[in-house]
């Protein structure tokens, strides 16, 4: 669809369930299961051990710095330490356990959780204040560089761990501490005081959270005064800089772009800098131009997000290819082994996806969300919820592996938190519609304009997508249901009650759209054409030249070097190639492969030679796909998403 | 060849001629201009730059350290800084002055060497030793870190410096200065002394040259001991961490593999480590094995030559994909754009390679040396002489280009000595033979068997295969002429005075023999075709497969972008595209272009998308490659050497 179309969708306000009122089976019942059984405990006993207790503890001594300033790849040098965001790991942490606790009772995680929750309310300062790098091993330095030490973005998780606890267990401490201390912010950079914003975005769309969840509307308005700021002349930073005693120009990434405060946000038109910071970002936005109906800020959300589809987005829905900025470079630079493709950024593309859809169904969001949820976001996490990838490279020749912890640990409670709350991405849900966004089995209990409607997906999506919903209501209710047809799918068919919808003249914007007064008991069948598909990059995305990637349904597939009889990266895939695909139940937790017939040069022949003028031979090998998300769950060695074939 | 073969050559030693006995023109008559005329003078006026003065003038004050210890990429963390090989860079800058001004006086910059040459003859201490580090900048610390510190690698670069000096000038001072030097390094590590020996090689093969020179056996035996030593047990570098009071584990490169001491040299088998640490300690080793008749170093040397050429060795002579240890990684793991390649490993590669041509002619060297010299190695300096690569990647994006200093300028003058003393690589001369192992238009002065033997070669070599040497003796002469037949060239035709040899019949070890009276104004005739041919990889080296690499000759050829209409990475060689080769005297000094026509993958109908399932459509586009070597001496943009195709 074109921008234009986007900007004459329908407007309306379309917000998530919250977590617990959706359950889901299936494909991500067993992901969250290995979350909510392991690795939420998980997170929070490497918290622990990390020493983030001591840190936290006002009743404890104040601990020696245990992460030093000056990391191994000069990591903005000496004026951060990872040890500054531990206030955000734990606040993923109770996110996660949050979630982890709609799913499955832990009483013994949930009384840990409380323990942290009361040492962050005794740390809390009279007048509000709340962070246990500035209280504890800073002291004195509070506000003084926003740019870097992720001040405001530690409140920002905080928050969203409180709001998710809350909701999750009733439990208002956490939240009542955060509001002391929002209030607090308000009072700092509210109307009257400062110019400032967080250099790492993501307090903006905890404010959002937080003034949904407490309806205080000066919640929102902080959010909104963050991003209208941003980018602003005189730069925030610089002055910021200067009272500080340095020298603007000394920043470490050298441009402001770094943070997306080089210009205003609504006049940005390239995705730039630290891909996490940006996806944050844009998710806040989205969430502000939902909220105010804020135009200027979506049309801007419509170029980057063109900038983002069309220039530097791996196929898997990872993106920020690079380790320097942890972000984007140069148009369609996509390297494939030296990929960074920071699972925390997929996961932000999935954050910032899910609230484009606030302004509306629409398949050009939603395709992406699915892609980077099935793909780049949770490869993140390895199949039995305990290790976890920073890094999500295209191409690996086998030394690439999924780490327990990592002195940096962003990655491994976002994508735990995601995974455990994606009952809440299925679906949008307005005053007179729902919008089914992702396909899977699970039973979702909603309210349409104020009237009950259970929704019962039946499905083995993704690796068949036939999809059937049964609607249950307790009387006849009208109301808009939107299902997305995805475009990946070739062929769809979809039926009510078993009579056959003309589906070219219900789709707007990729959704088919039935408005009908439900009857409890109706059904809807939507069956999704899965072939497998080959897919190529644009020619001026020179690390894919020649190469063809493997996509099924949602997911996209990729050869190991387990799977097949030489290593991916002598095999060359034929175009007539075709192949089947085989559900394997005991392969991965259950997986869908394909299997194909390929070829690859045989190494037999060259009697140790290194180069040759003679062509190498080619010799017919059967190939086997697995799907990306799952690599690096058995034995190791070379993997490849691109392979060679025309 | 087998190493049987090789294992059978002739006994006998071939050794170079001095710099001065060789008159070289054209291709390489050009380069050495450039070093004479330019790279010289700015050698020392960038090691001026970098105050290296200050630090080894006695006269002046001790200045402050101006290069820290911890550098950005983490390099041996805290124990080495760049500024403890100073001397070495001093060495090999006096080294280029010298064979500079064999061909072209320079009596200002003789006078600035004379000058540095004075400062080191002050600095030297009563007892000989003599190191600008740690006598002015770490004084009391001399001889506890051989493993880190470079400290004999540094005499051994100042005593190659003495040589070419004494050579050029006949001015003794500063090899009077180095033979008092090892003196007294004989008195430390000599017979009855300490065990030690340099982490990082390279006064093994300084010793050999001084002993040439001198005559002095001690200093021939000093080399071998050094040699023998290396790898023994118990390990040399671990008392040594102990007596510093360091555990040995914390060794910032974790394994003596790093500087080839993991085991003893002649049970060495596999090419690892720091790659011009290796060629350093091969090249010693070989002048060793030649010294001495050592066999047993010659079989360890042969095994060492085939791992090098059968797993590790770029297509372009470059050597050590990594930069994390500047060397070599797993067996076929040769990364083109992020290939290390430096070029100072090279340059290493040409002298071992001729190191082993002292054990008598053998193309399987001669081959190999001169791979480097046309390719991997003069990549490193820019046509003008200016500006130097430290890495020679085979792809780029067009960020990589060369630079005017580096903070471990090691290559620049590497590269420059080389250069200027191509002549003694051309030739080796024993008692009764010359061996010609590289062509090209020159004039050399030989002395076999105690009679002047002029040999002029006429060509216009590597442009075009046509060779023609003219005999020139006093008085007939018997020796044996062995001629290189390089292996690249699949058809040569030899003639003497005009009449056809069989080729076939006089070849041995790669090389046509002739044994005969010399006459005065014998000519001998070498037709060498030079045919574009492609080269392809073995197929276990995963980043080459389905590409192939272009040679004419001993050139590597390289697509960039400013000679093609698309970028190189869009070019796709079809199995049947031909090449027509064509000289251009005004492209980059003069050069033999190969312009074809091959495919591109076409981004017009893409209309934005950046993945589709419709294969790009191919369209016809005109190429044309350059010699690797000249690449980045234009206008920037993509370069690539293995391109795709069949």
């Amino acid at each position: 669809m074109t921008q234009a179309d986007a900007a004459a969708a329908p407007r309306a306000r379309f917000r998530p369930p919250a977590v617990p009122d959706v359950e889901v089976r299936g494909f991500w019942g067993a992901r969250i299961d290995a979350v909510a059984s392991r690795t939420a405990d998980i997170l929070y006993q490497r918290c622990v051990e990390a020493g983030m207790l001591e840190q936290i503890d006002p009743d404890r001594p104040v601990p020696a710095q245990s992460i030093p300033f000056h990391l191994d790849h000069d990591f903005t040098a000496s004026t951060v330490t990872t040890q500054m965001f531990w206030d955000s790991d734990l606040g993923k942490t109770i996110e996660t356990a949050a979630y982890s606790l709609y799913r499955r009772p832990n009483p013994a995680l949930e009384a840990k959780v409380d323990a942290v929750i009361d040492m962050y309310a005794r740390l809390q300062q009279p007048d509000g204040y709340l962070s246990s790098w500035y209280q504890r091993m800073q002291p004195g330095r509070r506000w003084t560089n926003l740019r870097d030490c992720h001040e405001l973005y530690c409140a920002g998780h905080l928050i969203e761990g409180a709001v998710a606890y809350y909701q999750a267990t009733g439990k208002r401490k956490l939240l009542d501490v955060m509001c002391r201390y929002v209030d607090h912010i308000i009072s700092v950079f509210g109307p009257g005081g400062q110019e400032g914003y967080c250099g790492h975005e993501e307090i903006e769309l905890a404010l959002v959270k937080l003034a949904r969840v407490t309806g205080d509307e000066r919640y929102m308005a902080l959010a909104k005064t963050f991003i209208d700021r941003r980018g602003q002349e005189p730069h925030y930073f610089d002055g910021e800089a200067r009272a500080r005693g340095d020298e603007p120009k000394t920043f470490h990434f050298k441009t402001y772009e770094y943070n997306q405060s080089h210009e205003p946000v609504r006049d940005q038109d390239k995705v730039v800098g630290h891909a996490v910071r940006a996806m944050y970002l844009y998710s806040g936005m989205a969430d502000i131009a939902t909220e105010y109906g804020d135009d200027s800020l979506r049309v801007a959300l419509d170029r980057l997000w063109d900038d983002l589809h069309s220039k530097r987005l791996y196929v898997t829905g990872g993106l920020g290819p690079s380790a320097d900025n942890e972000g984007f470079t140069a148009d369609y630079d996509l390297p494939n082994e030296s990929a960074y493709a920071e699972t925390c950024a997929a996961v932000g593309l999935a954050f910032w996806a899910s609230r484009m859809l606030g302004m509306g169904p629409n398949a050009r969001y939603a395709d992406s969300m699915e892609l980077a949820l099935y793909n780049g976001a949770i490869s993140g996490l390895s199949l039995d919820g305990a290790t976890f990838f920073y890094e999500n490279p295209l191409e690996s020749r086998g030394d690439h592996h999924r780490w327990t912890w990592h002195r940096c640990p962003c990655c491994p409670p976002n994508i735990a938190r995601l995974t455990a709350s994606i009952g809440s991405y299925i679906y949008g849900v307005a005053d007179d519609a729902v919008a089914v966004h992702l396909y899977g089995d699970s039973t979702a209990r909603l309210e349409v304009g104020g009237h009950p409607v259970r929704l019962t997906q039946a499905s083995r999506y993704p690796w068949d997508g036939a999809v059937r919903i049964e609607v249950t209501v307790e009387a006849p209710t009208r109301f808009t249901l939107h299902l997305r047809i995805p475009g990946w799918c070739p062929q769809a068919r979809l039926a009510v009650n078993g009579g056959a919808v003309d589906l070219a003249a219900a789709t707007r914007n990729g959704y088919a759209t039935i408005e009908r007064d439900w009857q409890n008991g109706d059904s809807v069948t939507l069956d999704l054409a899965m072939p497998v598909q080959r897919l190529y990059a644009n020619p001026q995305v020179r690390q894919d030249a020649g190469r063809v990637a493997l996509r099924r349904g949602p997911l996209i597939y990729c050869l190991e070097a387990v799977d097949n009889p030489v290593p991916p990266s002598r095999i060359r895939l034929p175009r007539q190639a075709r192949f089947e695909a085989r559900f394997e139940p005991d392969l991965l937790g259950g997986a869908t492969v394909l299997a194909g017939e390929a070829e690859a040069e045989a190494v037999q022949d060259w009697d140790g030679a290194l180069y040759r003028s003679e062509p190498p031979a080619a010799e017919p090998v059967p190939i086997r796909a697995v799907p990306y998300f799952a690599w690096d769950n058995r034995e190791p060695g070379e993997m490849q998403v691109w392979l060679r074939g025309g």
